[in-house]
């Protein structure tokens, strides 16, 4: 076993002052009909209104700005369909290297155009016979480009841990911080600075509850792998923690938490009518534990980290019509 | 004719007194992929993220923050169907005095049960057959109770003032200024703060293209009464300009332009879909108009209101879907 290095909190500081100026610094918001509901005062961390629509854009612009010479003439190599793909695709555009993103043939056309739009070159790749990290590292060392992975990568956390931050910075230490769990790229940056700002606050990670590989893992004291979970919160589809945000979790994070996808849905449908912020669903994993959690958080000051907001209206119509 | 007292930017700051810690300091947002889109620089002050999702918050709460003792223990009634309905319910609500809403009898269910939500007591009316401003007149005479109109009075008028003034203390002067146009009542408010607080900047009213009363008010000199116009943006279907709001809109405002209700649709996909927001089509008006005048707006600071968010999920899903 190697020795890791783990990303500690003065490498969020660094990366904050490496995306200022490129990434929003997103507003805080507040909904006095959900303070109400569950008798609480809840602080939301808006990364849907982040640039390209999701935190992403911050792990994916701190590790990119780090390159040197040679790697930025060289270039990026990333798999991914989703957020992370349009977070280096426009982190690379915006410091001029050329990205290539490794995509599944049956990607949504959409999120194809968005990541070419950035100026990415896009390799697609069969998902039911290709493995795709394969081509990612055999694109690397063919053309000397740089794998970035979307979360088990130390600049990469402390980026995504920017964000909460900025919320800790903006509305000081809280009592509950509710973080959505994928493979723990923001839950991890976000625990480097909930442990140095707000050091009492209780975290929580939450995952969907079909893709429960988090908590298990947590509460087994290993990495537990499982099939690409059936769920509609397609940000967290992870099979596994990884090798850098495992142990952060570990160390410290509360607990895990999991919701349901109706839970999801009445999340979406809460903050498209009441709050008129669009959120995809994985966005809405802290939103969802808060309700399900609030006869114990009665009178505290509560964060919730709404990851992104990247999901098509058809779809977004589907699920709320 | 009786010497009317208009509002001034006085009223404005006193107005902006009264409502902090009740209103909230609605974020100002912006997008790169917009501002490409224009080749300019945009500021969207979001008042779809305000209290009861609408600036209409702001103007109630100041008229009715300055009742007296007898006025307050009486009560408020007023006539609406939309915004101004909920945001006179909720202030009242938190001023603790009486409300009485009047509202048709084919209502939607939802704004009628959001304004009982309130606490507001609500009296229908049969649109085809009864008036609504003599009803309302009728029961603050019988009851003793005071008229809060949607627009055309000066503690309204100064409230909804206090959006602009935000924006313009939060981002400084700008050369052009995009409001939406109803009854006048935000149109003239931002103006006594733009003309404040940035003399020199272009301000326009935006109305739907089916209801362009106030455009030809405007050029003609005398406020024109036109039928309920057809659009979706509902919240701008007034049949004419105000007694107060209409000289401070020919004083102070450089143009009235209008949009059609097929941009009004592209404005709200915009910004569903690359802002993360939900906006309801009126609060659309000034985005809209942007786009079409993107020409002449090249290298300028732009600033947008945007005026609420009121839509309800299955209106959104049928216009955009």
């Amino acid at each position: 076993m190697t020795d890791l290095v783990l990303p500690t909190y003065e490498d969020v500081q660094a990366a904050a002052g490496r995306i200022a100026g490129h990434a929003h610094k997103t507003p805080v918001i507040t909904s006095r009909t959900f303070d109400e509901e569950v008798g609480a005062q809840v602080f939301f961390k808006c990364e849907n209104l982040q640039r390209m629509g999701a935190f992403k854009f911050r792990g994916a612009f701190n590790a990119l700005s780090r390159f040197d010479e040679r790697q930025r003439k060289a270039g990026v190599v990333a798999f991914s369909s989703g957020n992370h793909a349009q977070a280096i695709a426009l982190s690379a555009r915006i410091l001029g290297m050329p990205a290539t993103i490794v995509m599944p043939q049956d990607a949504p056309e959409a999120k194809v155009a968005a990541t070419r739009g950035y100026g990415a070159q896009v390799v697609t790749y069969d998902r039911y016979t290709e493995d795709r990290e394969a081509i990612g590292r055999d694109l690397a060392q063919r053309h000397g480009l740089t794998l970035i992975p979307p979360y088990d990568h130390a600049d990469v956390i402390a980026g995504q841990g920017t964000a909460a931050n900025e919320l800790f910075e903006e509305v000081g230490p809280l009592d509950a911080f509710f973080v959505c769990l994928g493979g723990g790229g923001l839950l991890s940056g976000s625990a480097l600075a909930t442990r140095a700002l707000s050091p009492g606050c209780k975290l929580y990670g939450v995952e969907p509850e079909a893709g429960n590989d988090g908590q298990r893992s947590f509460r087994s004291g290993a990495i537990v792998h499982i099939d690409t979970p059936k769920t509609i919160a397609d940000g967290a589809q992870t099979q596994h923690l990884g090798q850098l945000t495992f142990p952060i979790i570990r160390r410290d994070v509360d607990d895990i938490l999991t919701v349901s996808d109706a839970e999801l849905v009445e999340a979406m449908r809460f903050a498209a009518t009441r709050m008129k912020l669009v959120i995809e669903p994985t966005g809405c994993l802290g939103f969802a534990a808060v309700r399900n959690m609030k006869e114990s958080l009665r009178g505290k000051r509560v964060g919730v980290l709404v990851s992104g907001g990247n999901v098509d209206l058809a779809a977004f119509c589907r699920l709320l019509g």
